[in-house]
């Protein structure tokens, strides 16, 4: 195949992405998101919200890594957050963006492979601020949405407190900002 | 109110992308593509075939405009490129923008704002080459989903090759490559 061929048979195979449901629904629509129109919306609150990083970031970078951040659960599903930080579902989701990666001609596969690794190690900089941005959709999901996922998963207030601190490591700013919004959830006793 | 509560009152906002609906469907999906996935695959499309530009370009402007090039559409709908390309069409997206954008804090609007004018005008390279990326989705959908959203419109093969050459403007190569597949798809009776 030529590589132009190869490429778009990756663009076709990635529409899957539509497919995969996520655990919350965006605010004021009636229905479960999906990982593609989410990583959409990650890319965009990383734009927006730049300026918030506790350190300076590539936000081109960052951009790319939300991209392609959840190409993986094509083959492996989205997991909840709070019960499903396992080893096995990381290493079921690299296997996924593995296989996804191998359509592409060239060395491309390589360079978006050390990306997506860059983005789940969480070390740098840009990981920091783009695993921080990536956690904030779901929360205002919850906090717009009376708490849909928190109560049908039965999580605690303070599992969501302990979890999302990490927000914290790419902008204290931006945890400052959510958690006194989670705050006003558990006075409007949405979060308990 | 704050900067950051602004920033967070647009990104709630732009949530509604996710429930303006397209006119064709995803690659192997029984149901409508929405604007937010797609600006999601697009920016995925011109990550990986970003190589076939005519001209060079930067692809971190790129991204960036096709991450909000429908934002406009959250107001105005979607409409069929073939028969809707017109001023008013365009006026009522310019200015559902020009609301979306003045929630921003600071003068981040100012400067999407520019990004977009220099999308819609197509005249650098950079929006050459997004605007011939933002064409090539729903081509792949209605060739490889038999031409679903050709029929329901009534769009002939004459309609489809003489707006779609424009890819060329920003893709020779793209162009090339879509339009044998369009002979393919006229072969197959999907396309007349
Ligand atoms: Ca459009």
């Amino acid at each position: 195949m030529e590589a132009i061929e190869k490429a778009l048979s990756f663009i076709i195979e990635i529409e899957k992405l539509k497919d995969v449901q996520r655990k919350t629904k965006p605010v004021g629509l009636n229905r479960f998101e999906n990982s593609a129109e989410h990583s959409w919306h990650a890319c965009l609150c990383a734009l927006i919200l730049k300026d918030y990083s506790n350190d300076p970031i590539d936000i081109n970078r960052v951009l790319k890594m939300l991209l392609i951040h959840d190409l993986g659960e094509i083959d492996a599903g989205d997991t909840i957050i709070y019960s499903s930080e396992t080893n096995e579902a990381k290493t079921k989701e690299k296997k996924g963006l593995e296989r996804l990666l191998s359509l592409l001609p060239g060395s491309m596969n390589i360079e978006l492979m050390k990306l997506w690794e860059e983005f789940e190690s969480g070390e740098t900089a840009d990981a920091r601020f783009a695993k921080a941005i990536d956690r904030i959709p779901p929360l205002l999901h919850n906090i717009y949405g009376e708490g849909h996922s928190w109560k049908q998963y039965g999580i605690t207030k303070d599992q969501i407190f302990s979890l999302n601190a990490r927000i914290g490591k790419g902008s204290e700013k931006l945890w400052s900002e959510i958690s006194s919004m989670l705050e006003g959830a558990i006075k409007d006793g949405i979060l308990k």
